[in-house]
């Protein structure tokens, strides 16, 4: 059955047809026999009958007596009876079993007792009232679960009742993922992990793969990683296959040849179905048949490499344990942009989401397949079809929720200049107790304040200086957002300067210096904050940008910034005292600003953000912040300004 | 601190927030070190740091060459540059290092080929284009992840790319539960459980209980059965709470006796905050705390303390763990009928939910709060508040899904006279890999009838014989169906007849014994098939039915017959074959009866009723019905006539 086939790429859509079609509706990873006390999460492989009737013997439904019915015929009101403790009646409780010869309950709120060994009734019982009889719950041989259903507590609980004390359930799937990249290292085999050479990557696909296997309640076997070599590649896949694997991912390194070797020696043992997938990130994807066993090719990339295995590995996980893929909850949202997108393939767009108002508005984030955070930070995923260019910002989209919609309703969006103390508040007020995210973006003071004009945030972060008058952000609120009523409160004064490498190598000792030969510097982006702050000061000592060498060469963060001089593409930059701490660079400090939160008047109110300003307001809050270096919290939550 | 306080019953609300507010919205298991590769699934006591930058080294983001920009400076479309491979530029794959020197990335696209050693550029490279620089995805000391944050896969393999290899979670809870009561067994104590003895109950609410502790993420211990002994119970009860238990259960028997030992020794020990909630089923809980522990009675009924869990323990192991309260999903229903509930209480029905064209249709199920086939069956639940006595079929209503959204929409709904095969079909349909429900409602013939006419069913199962013409079902569609359009299809024909306690003790031959002295019979409801056929057959013979002993005696189901004559509260009853044989009773056969489907003609061509219809026409099928014995399924499938 060896095919030597190399097909083009293919849609998803057929991609999955193509694979799925091969397996069938029946595919299934094989049944096990498992006591039932162990079923919880399993999915019958089997119809469940009852093997005996529940209740197993006739009880009391109610407190009272248990009667003879036939002895109580011709009781009425006017003709009531009097029974004899011990002899006609005898006092029962609910759930305990029915004395031999008793056949009806009478409940003790219709009961007269005349003295302690005598009752009155004033009507008859009919027999077998108010009484739970032999199987008035589950009757032997009747259906209690039909096949392919997934047991929940109370499913284990009504099969020990009728008596079924093991069952049949399907398999929890192995599945082998085979790590291969001659240049990766496990993370375990590195005593530690920031003295990797170069050319090593730090392999973590596989404790994501494995993850991914495990929220489809299958079994993850990760093998060592391979290198890049065919033979070796080969030999590791005909062992996964020889083993009781029921599928196997090869998860390729990120150079360009073992994947060719996937598809190579996946077409040599088996049979490719698919090899590319129209779809971002993804598309290196191989899909794969060796031995009636699937075999996926998985792509590289860490996002590439998720977005792969949910489209194709965890439906079929799902059919091999007899459920149907899992629906993926979605919402509707609004872009908080244009976001175009690639015609011919289909884009997995990672975005924040969150409820501004009426509006559920989605924050694109960047769109790089190796970027994990694009994930970890994402609130939902918009799908954007193959024949579409993109969704414009007055067009609606249905997002794929990578968290509760709950979630997204208790999301904070604050746009604008980032700040680390924006991480904190949302730390620390989920530290307390509050189910509540920040979602934050990253689009400098000038953003946040278009933002907050677009309705696409709750508050904006800003540390605007007007140069004529030295006061922050007032001004620009005033040019920027008329019509809007906005508070503004303080967060924190932070010391911005130049971020300089370690020890301050090329002696770098102010502005004047930027201009020196074999000075490189790096910026940030126009409309930031900081970015205003640097141009007034160069304006102040008249110095031209044009003297200075990486003055376009901008950055969106003062992370990023100060990575930039650690790294060496420059020997200095602009940005916040706690970058530089945080990256043990020097700092030459140039001035105190004011950062501080803007928020519509009419949001002050709501509960998010009143609990956001308590928190700003907190000992705690602002220990932490103090703690950063850098930083003087002491007006932060300090309502400054209605405008 | 001991207070013997014995409150009165409280609202379900009261409750809820009398027993929360004692723990406060902080209040946690305990943190503990784990391993971020063990992370899955576990939530965050505290916030994530990064503790390096990755990419670690600037790699390549394109496939091309390496350059120098600065020496590419000055290049046009007009002035183009002749670069030496080797020397001036190195070829390099997307994800491969940057040689040391070099610090731009051409696209192959924008280069052109002079011969093997010498390539040609027309624009020039700016310094770090088309490079991943370090720190690119992640920064290190940016904040990963939140605390209280349940870690997804991708979230641990950030952390593992951020260096971040241990890290602190929030301890699974343990919770120990306490099953108490002399009735109960142990299911693995009884090899046989069919041989109980009289007053023994199996105990399975433990094993429930830890299915819902399991699915809490929370750790289970389940003590040895204690019996109703005070001094037992309080011995347990101290030694759970000496152990590292985080929670107790303490589950109590069905005799009225056990619970109260329960509030009186938490009372003795500790406090008592709660002690019976207006809630049904689930009123008998008792809310306790005990040297800061919550200790929890849990009813002893079934479905109570499966409830009473829900409401309690489950949203308080969620917030040991830091996160919300799961969020219950709901739908919008309408009832099939009146569902009265009494005043004060706050009611938990158990329902059927079906989409029956544009409405989603709940059906009660019984309101035993012992019958746990009322939880296994039920797609939601309905709560009627406390101060409500009940909902008009008229009305609307929110119902707690305990089965997804998809699957109500999956779910065929059968209402009318039960038969084992209408099972048989549900699971022959799952069995193929359909995700496809039935849920059956046994109304009788009639009730199908008029459940079509309300369109709260999808069909119909009907076997009313026209005792003028001797056709089944025709004549009462046309009587009770006018207006509406319906297909009949065969399901079977069954043997109808007299089921016998076995061995036939009484020597009952024929209807004309039920008359006879000592002869107690159990009847089917008016307005069921079987009933409409007895009653014919007995007028056919001049058998008076006041002269039949329990010929008042009504059930609703073919097997709650079978049941009374199995345990004696009944010598004789009217039912088919096949419940006769599943409880190995003797049967005289009356009539071949002919069991239809009615299927409103709008729906015939839905896909769900199209796989029915393939399913019973099936082989595979038609044998299972076979197998059952007292059916001829040979016109299983067959469509008979449109009405």
């Amino acid at each position: 059955m060896k095919r030597n086939v190399y097909l083009s790429m293919k849609s998803l859509e057929d991609a999955k047809t193509e694979f799925f079609s091969r397996f069938g509706m029946d595919f299934r990873s094989g049944s096990e026999g498992i006591q039932t006390e162990e079923s919880l999460g399993r999915v019958t492989a089997e119809p469940i009958f009852a093997r005996m009737s529940t209740p197993t013997y006739h009880s009391a439904a109610m407190d009272g007596i248990a009667v003879k019915a036939e002895e109580t015929y011709g009781t009425t009101e006017r003709i009531p009876k009097t029974l004899k403790v011990g002899r006609d009646a005898l006092w029962i409780n609910t759930g305990q079993a029915m004395p031999e010869g008793f056949n009806a309950v009478i409940m003790v709120e219709k009961l007269h007792q005349l003295d302690q060994d005598h009752l009155e009734i004033r009507a008859p019982a009919y027999p077998w009232q108010n009484i739970r009889k032999v199987g008035e719950d589950i009757v032997a041989t009747q259906l209690l679960l039909p096949q392919n259903h997934r047991i929940r507590p109370y499913d284990a609980g009504a099969m020990v009742a009728a008596g079924v004390l093991s069952l049949k359930v399907w398999q929890k799937p192995k599945v082998v993922i085979i790590p291969t990249g001659s240049e990766l290292v496990h993370y375990r085999r590195v005593s530690d992990l920031s003295q990797l050479r170069k050319n090593q990557i730090i392999e973590y696909n596989s404790l994501i793969l494995a993850g991914l296997v495990r929220e489809c309640q299958a079994i993850p076997v990760v093998y060592d990683i391979v290198p890049d070599l065919e033979d070796e590649i080969r030999k590791t896949l005909i062992r996964a296959l020889d083993s009781d694997a029921h599928m196997v991912l090869i998860n390729a390194g990120s150079s360009a040849g073992s994947k060719d070797y996937t598809a190579h020696i996946i077409s040599e043992l088996g049979e490719v179905l698919v090899h590319g997938v129209a779809m971002m990130p993804g598309k290196p994807t191989i899909l794969g048949i060796v031995r009636g066993k699937p075999v996926i090719g998985n792509p590289g990339y860490t996002v590439s490499a998720t977005l792969s295995f949910q489209q194709f590995a965890r439906p079929l996980l799902h059919m091999m344990q007899g459920l149907p893929p899992p629906k993926v909850k979605t919402i509707r949202v609004q872009p908080s942009r244009d976001l175009p997108s690639k015609l011919g393939v289909e884009e997995f767009l990672r975005v924040n989401i969150g409820k501004v108002g009426d509006k559920t508005v989605a924050t694109p984030l960047p769109r790089a397949a190796g970027s994990i955070t694009t994930l970890t930070r994402a609130e939902g995923i918009i799908r954007i079809p193959a024949l579409s260019e993109g969704i414009g910002q007055d067009e609606r989209a249905e997002a794929e929720l990578l968290v509760d919609e709950e979630e997204v309703q208790n999301t904070l969006v604050v746009i604008g200049s980032h700040d680390i103390t924006i991480d904190l508040i949302g730390d620390e007020m989920r530290r307390k107790g509050h189910n509540i995210r920040i979602s934050s973006g990253n689009v400098g003071s000038l953003g946040g304040l278009m933002a907050l004009r677009k309705e696409t945030c709750h508050l904006a972060g800003s540390h605007l200086l007007d140069t004529e008058t030295g006061e922050y952000n007032i001004s620009y609120i005033k040019r920027y957002l008329k019509g809007l009523k906005v508070s503004v409160f303080h967060l924190a004064l932070r010391d911005q300067g130049l971020i300089l490498a370690k020890g301050n190598p090329k002696g770098i000792k102010g502005l004047e210096d930027l201009t020196g030969k074999g000075i490189t510097f790096v910026n940030r982006q126009a409309g930031s904050g900081t970015r205003v702050l640097f141009d007034y000061r160069l304006g102040k000592l008249g110095i031209e940008p044009e003297s200075i060498t990486g003055y376009d060469h901008e950055e969106f963060t003062h992370m990023a910034v100060a990575v930039d001089v650690l790294s060496g593409a420059a020997d200095c930059g602009v940005g916040i005292y706690a970058a530089a701490r945080a990256l043990e660079l020097d700092f030459i400090p140039l001035e105190k600003e004011q950062y501080d939160l803007i928020i519509p008047s009419s949001l002050i109110e709501s509960p998010q953000v009143k609990l956001l300003l308590e928190t700003i307001r907190s000992q705690e809050f602002k220990g932490r912040v103090t703690a950063l270096g850098g930083y003087d919290p002491t007006k932060s939550g300090e309502f400054w300004q209605e405008i």
